[in-house]
């Protein structure tokens, strides 16, 4: 398309000479540039930098790099991605100029390397390597030792002085080569190799003879004949055009695309090739191979970490034949190249101001660096080393919190298993909340107690919990459970609880009967010992060390310069004072949601609430209500007065209430059960009466019923209730001096006239309760945006709210019509794995369905009223990337599970910085 | 704000004398106009026009309408709405220059009456009305009779020589003052006329004499000195200032409030009040009141059709205590007043263009009209009288179009139940589907088929239905269940055959096991019978009277007028050929909706499905599928063939799979009773393996589980079997030389890698069957969209679908969080009532959420692509209200149940034409 004037777009207008010398080079189709200069094909490793991936693809910049740096790096030279879509567009033919380009630079080699290709005294042998943009493993395999034929074959032996290699040497390249650029069946190579060893009675490939090899080298020859309907190449710089082709060939090979369609990487990027000259680590004692981290990457500190091999090449290294010897051994075996490693080690960190993961070879005594990268570490080591280096002033503390992933810092804040371990996984069930936790299996919530009482650690195993087992799961130090999703009772109580569990693990058969489970052909007895991965999900056999939680002084300094970055504000959710003060330990600036209805499950507040539920009327219910009144005012003073100084946002009741009454299928097989076996109808009246109000109770699809809001507009006295408990608190704290800053939350409101009802019934409770104290507190009122309808009529709603909260759980099940509970079990993990989803909705939020709804109630809320404050008290409120997300939007803070905040608090600086980096 | 230039707009800016010209007269608060001439309050019915409802509300506009073509009104004068607002802006006085006017008009009204208000010989009469812009029943009683006091009672007496008429007059008229201007409790006078007539021995009112009618006028006088603390007004200005007064304030009582704000009528308009002079039709045998129409308002057919009473008041007409003679018994009676009302009948229709429903007084032979409005009519009549006034040239055919509202024609087309029919209703369910029905009850499916089979009517009587019933859902006449919404197995069902069927009706207790059931305290047992009302939900005992359904030359005619009005297609949902067949009888143009797992659902194809469906391996499934392809080419060539010319929707399976299985809690019920009834397991094996299998597939919100496309994602051979059938049906058909437009329609999408996905399956099948039968044929490739995501994504989404069907019942039930069959039982209707919501949003499309998001859909679908077709085929599709939605958003369709056709063709050009009037 014609570009850079202002002027209405003419049809087929001609470019003008200033339009056409503005744009970038253009390239013809047969590969031929417009302008009289020869196009670039060919580029030496001294010609590129860091900064050329596009050109260069990953490998080649990155080696350019390292020989701009004035590293030892074996010479070579690059094809540019230029040079692989012109390829394409050329009927595959290579462009005009590569080959004279590449003979320049192939001259340019053996210049340095003192080496000439093809040469039968002093060959040149070569790597061909693809190399895209984006790292693509597998897409292509390397061809080693290209160069080799018949005649440079004595050279090398003669020059090594061991025919046996250059044998084996010429024997691997032709085996490689042939499969690779000749598409010969590789089983065909593998059987003479067999065939041979038979034959001569060779038990490995390393006892082959020379002659035997000779003979194999004859056969591939063959081989290579009658199914490539070819002699196999002799001469080098045909072996290497041909390499090159079957390097871009690659690039559009099933296996290629399909990776890039899974990946969503682009077409049209194409390869590059990187040709390198060889280098041999096994060519004796004095030579050797390696690989080594510039600081220890599972502890941080700062030493050479690592291992090497002397007489092996890397493939020995791998295949795990010979044990290496840890780095430090090659001071004294190799001193002057341990030496010069080291410098060079040192220099890479300078350089690239990071942890280098490098890969060397020494060649008789003399070192090369193959490759240097960022070093993976473990989450101590990443924040040790951030810290370390801001002190070293290598980096900023910018940088160090850039460095930093929030899941590490996650990580570090719970009980783990050593990654080192060696465990025997029993089952997989959902990470449903994270840590580790070992223990003897109980299967009820009376026994977890008393064991626990006995000092004993547990884990309450069950099929699905209910509220009846919270004591049990308090008392256990984690929770398995073979049913029910990662919002599952079970789920949402030990996340708050900060226990580990591991849900709806389907392949562990629980027999509550018989008090054990079978998992993975292992039975678990009452009593016996093991462990669960709430992190994984994993399910493991008997004890296996762990590595316990802690915020290091290190972890509290990064997060005080990530508090200095951020915008956003972290809050925590919490139901009880415990949780709020732990909350505010890790830092959290309120509570965010505290859900007033796992009070009501409390054992001894329960048969109040299912009276107040089973009342025939509004009276009778009131009745009940003032029961549960005074359990309210002290839960709600307990949290108010643990976040003095700070809001706490109390949500009114929200789940539909027969989830507050027993099951009833286990009813209705109470009940079916006495009439079947003739008991008289007394013995059973009340359950069966019971069975009556629940199946009155029961919906069809309790998500989307009696709850929220809703249960407020037909029972306003139960909010009545709710408003009174959190006033009455509230001012009582607030004449013992606490400050005190409630925010009532009202949830699953769809329409603006129902917040503007339930506001009345708040502020006229309010309001009396301030008559009746004679004392005032300042509340605020908001909603959950947690409904589709509530995001799109967010102007009318913020008429009567002070706050918005979004629910991206509820909103993402709405938005989706997706149940997490049934989805997840059924169809979500092959969405996800099939990529027909590029990631879990419920884990991270859906950026363009939930999120333009979200963006829209932002909005169009503010709109309305421009104090509103917005925040996000679903579990997306700990992920990183929706605190991005949230940060982009303009959100005013994120709450998330006490034991998330640390990683928030990072998570929101990475999102700012990222997002002040974006809007330069 | 300033008006009427075009300049950007200047703060504060002087309006030019230009533009201040321009603006209507402005009153200042105190209701001193800023023009000198003073400001015209008081109107008198002469100066008046129909136009004038804002300032002379809707009865005094109507008033002044017939006075001004010359009908003979009795005099009277209307006081502004301006006036009202005027007091109360002028702290409730009468605004500067009213009673001048006032008195003005009085005079008028005293020379065309040739009587004189207050004068003892012959006293002028007048009655008090308040009359806003909109009707507000009740918000002010009527004063009558204002003008009478000690001496213009002789007055009366004398002029009427009806002394006893005279008192009766004046008793009430200090009653309805008292109580209404000055406040009295009006049990004081209910109490004091009980006291006298208990006291004189009199049996009702009217046998009280003129002596004890005087003592009561007395008592009734100090009644009012004691509770007023005044005595009564004798000055007829002061009585009538008052009563204006009062009028004024009552606009402003709490009634009215709530009137209005129930109403959402603005609380600014203000009312109006009229002052009219009295006529008596009690004045002896020459006077007489009565109501007419000018056609018969319940078949149509043009003649004067009423009733009227000779000395009598309209009050005795309603009170019922005389019987009135039909109207034209007054041609004997009363021939002048008769062919003088006759002439003002016809003169009236003429001049308001539509049927007349009048009432009028005939004093001492003259006749007086009192009121004109526009009559209530029945469905045939309504139509019958629209289409007779084109042919009479009294209306346009649009306006014919117009004044038949699309619920009557959808009234038409069921029997119903005979209006004026006495019905004893036993229980009020849901109304599930239109129409009457009449039947013995019966209590199971195979017996209502045997009962049918011997020529009874029957009505299928069940506490829920399935798909184990819909046979003897098709032998019976209607449907009757006790639980369920108007989403339930049995509505969606009996709605499709276009039978009647009450749902939900929860006060009817079934008994299956007694065969009864019990409502409204009566037993009903099998055999007995008795009738459902499926367009309101009653349920009736024994027979009623019905009107059989037809389509008349009449309503034809206007729907072929309407046919050229609008520019909606009008398409039918259906699931077999006999609905496609009478979707096209009643004007279809094509099928927007063919669910195809009601073809799952007939019993020789139910054993499969389950198989199928309980395959354990993907063989084994196609194996069952196979099964099944036969029965569903044939389903689609029988539709296919039926719709030839038109297209035909068919949407993928869609519901989860464990409807197609027996119910979980029936299995477990009589898995438990063999269990404890201690039955060898082999009895019940089968049926507890089928109840693992039920718990497996069960889901906690099966709305939001594993259905629609994600079923066909899992389970691609589905989709292939059904693609198959579609595909080969068509290519056999197109053989055949039949017209086939088949597109197949993907549900319950949420993501367009979903639609991309499932389309490839698709289209990869279509293009085997195409290689196949070496033929190929056109079909297009669309989605539902019915999930929030889905309109927020319909921009990508669009790239795969050629059409888009709006499924507004999932799409209000996710954008609510809101479960129909939970919501409408427990809280829908409460909300409804109370206004929470302002309508049913399962009926009539929700606006502002629901519709925000199709309107999103539309545009951005549109804008990938241009061609896009877009529909709607939700239950909103038959809603007229719901239509004119779809009409402003641009759909190209609307696609209703078969007998909801005439109705939504109506609909459809009601909505265009109204667009159209909007647009101008």
């Amino acid at each position: 398309m014609a570009a850079g004037t202002r002027r209405p777009p003419a049809k087929k207008k001609q470019l003008t000479a200033k339009t056409a010398k503005a744009k970038p080079k253009k390239v013809s189709p047969d590969g031929r540039a417009r302008r009289p200069a020869a196009h670039k094909w060919v580029y030496l490793f001294a010609e590129g930098n860091a900064t050329m991936r596009d050109l260069l693809g990953g490998k080649g910049a990155g080696v350019a790099e390292m020989t701009r740096a004035g590293l030892p790096v074996p010479p070579g030279f690059t094809i540019t991605t230029e040079a692989c879509n012109a390829f394409y567009a050329n009927a595959r033919k290579f462009p005009r100029g590569m080959d004279e380009q590449m003979d320049a630079a192939l001259r340019h080699v053996e210049k340095q390397t003192g080496k000439r290709f093809g040469d039968p005294k002093n060959p040149l042998l070569v790597s061909v390597r693809s190399g895209a943009k984006f790292s693509m493993p597998g897409m292509m395999d390397t061809v080693l030792n290209l160069g080799l034929n018949a005649s440079t074959l004595e050279g090398l032996a003669a020059l090594t002085k061991d025919r046996r290699f250059a044998l084996d040497a010429q024997r691997r390249f032709i085996q490689l080569f042939s499969k690779i650029v000749l598409g010969v069946d590789g089983q065909r190579f593998e059987d003479a190799l067999d065939e041979i060893k038979r034959k001569t009675g060779a038990a490995t490939d390393a006892d082959l003879t020379p002659a035997a090899l000779q003979k194999l080298i004859d056969r591939y020859r063959e081989i290579v004949r009658r199914d490539a309907k070819t002699d196999f190449p002799e001469d080098p710089r045909q072996q290497l055009r041909a390499a090159i082709g079957a390097v871009f060939q690659s690039w559009n090979n099933k296996r290629a695309i399909d990776y890039r369609n899974f990946n969503r990487i682009p077409h049209d990027l194409g390869t590059a090739v990187n040709v390198q000259s060889m280098v041999f680590g096994n060519m004796g004692s004095d030579s050797g191979t390696g690989v080594a981290f510039t600081r220890d990457p599972s502890t941080g500190e700062k030493r050479l970490y690592g291992e090497y091999l002397t007489n092996a090449q890397g493939e020995d290294v791998v295949a795990g034949i010979r044990t290496p010897k840890p780095i430090a051994a090659m001071a004294k075996d190799l001193p002057k190249a341990y030496k010069q490693f080291e410098q060079i080690a040192r220099k890479l960190e300078r350089h690239y101001r990071d942890v280098q993961d490098m890969e060397f070879t020494i060649e008789r005594g003399r070192l090369y660096m193959l490759q240097t990268r960022s070093g993976k570490r473990t989450a101590e080591a990443a924040v040790k080393i951030a810290v370390d280096m801001v002190g070293e002033r290598l980096i900023s503390r910018r940088e160090a919190v850039m460095r930093v992933e929030p899941t590490q810092a996650d990580q570090l804040l719970h009980r783990r298993i050593d990654p080192s371990a060696k465990v025997e996984v029993l089952a997989t069930g959902l990470a449903a909340s994270p840590g580790a936790a070992y223990g003897k299996a109980v299967f009820d919530a009376d026994r977890a107690e008393a064991m626990a009482k006995e000092g004993e650690s547990v884990i309450l195993v069950r099929i699905e919990t209910n509220p009846d087992d919270v004591h049990g799961m308090i008392a256990a130090q984690g929770v398995l459970t073979s049913r029910g999703g990662r919002t599952s009772h079970a789920a949402v109580v030990a996340r708050g609880m900060g226990k580990p569990c591991v849900a709806g693990a389907e392949s562990v058969a629980v027999d509550l009967d018989r008090r054990q489970f079978t998992a993975g052909g292992t039975i678990v007895k009452e009593g016996d010992a093991f462990t669960i991965d709430g992190g994984t999900g994993r399910v493991i056999a008997g004890r296996v060390p762990m590595l316990e939680a802690e915020i290091s002084r290190e972890l509290q300094e990064l997060l005080r310069w990530a508090d200095s970055f951020r915008r956003l504000e972290v809050w925590a959710n919490g139901d009880y004072p415990h949780d709020a003060e732990r909350a505010r330990g890790f830092g959290a600036q309120g509570i965010g949601l505290c859900r007033t209805e796992h009070m009501f499950m409390e054992q001894n507040r329960l048969p109040i609430v299912q009276r107040m539920i089973l009342a025939s009327d509004s009276e009778e219910r009131r009745r009940e209500l003032a029961l549960l009144l005074p359990f309210q005012r002290d839960d709600f003073r307990g949290i108010l007065a643990a976040m003095h100084g700070l809001p706490v946002i109390i949500r009114l009741i929200d789940p539909p209430l027969h989830e507050f009454l027993p099951s009833y299928e286990d009813l209705l097989v109470e009940v079916t059960r006495a009439q079947a076996q003739g008991k008289p109808e007394a013995d059973y009246r009340d359950q069966a009466r019971l069975l009556a109000a629940v199946r009155d109770l029961r919906e069809q699809n309790p998500m989307l019923g009696l709850r929220g809001c809703r249960l407020g507009l037909l029972f306003p006295e139960i909010i009545e209730m709710q408003t009174r408990a959190i006033i009455e608190a509230a001012v009582q704290l607030k004449k013992e001096r606490v400050s005190v800053h409630p925010e009532i939350m009202v949830p699953l409101v769809s329409t603006a006239e129902e917040l503007r009802r339930t506001r009345e019934v708040i502020d006229a409770t309010a309001q009396a309760v301030f008559r009746e104290t004679k004392a005032t507190v300042r509340y605020l009122v908001g909603t959950m945006i947690e409904l589709p309808r509530a995001a799109l009529t967010a102007r009318a709603i913020a008429e009567s709210a002070e706050f918005f909260s979004f629910g991206t759980n509820d909103l993402t099940q709405t938005t989706f019509g997706m149940s997490r509970d049934d989805a997840e079990g059924k169809f979500l993990i092959k969405y996800v794995e099939e990529k027909i989803l590029p990631y879990n909705p419920f884990e991270t939020i859906d950026h363009d369905g939930v999120g333009r709804l979200m963006q829209i109630a932002v909005e169009e809320g503010r709109r309305t009223r421009g104090s509103l404050s917005v925040g996000i008290c679903g579990e997306h409120g700990g992920d990183p990337e929706s605190i991005a997300l949230c940060e982009e939007m303009g959100l005013d803070y994120v709450s998330c599970s006490p034991y998330r905040v640390p990683a928030a608090r990072l998570a929101a600086a990475h999102a700012r910085l990222t997002q002040v980096e974006r809007d330069r």
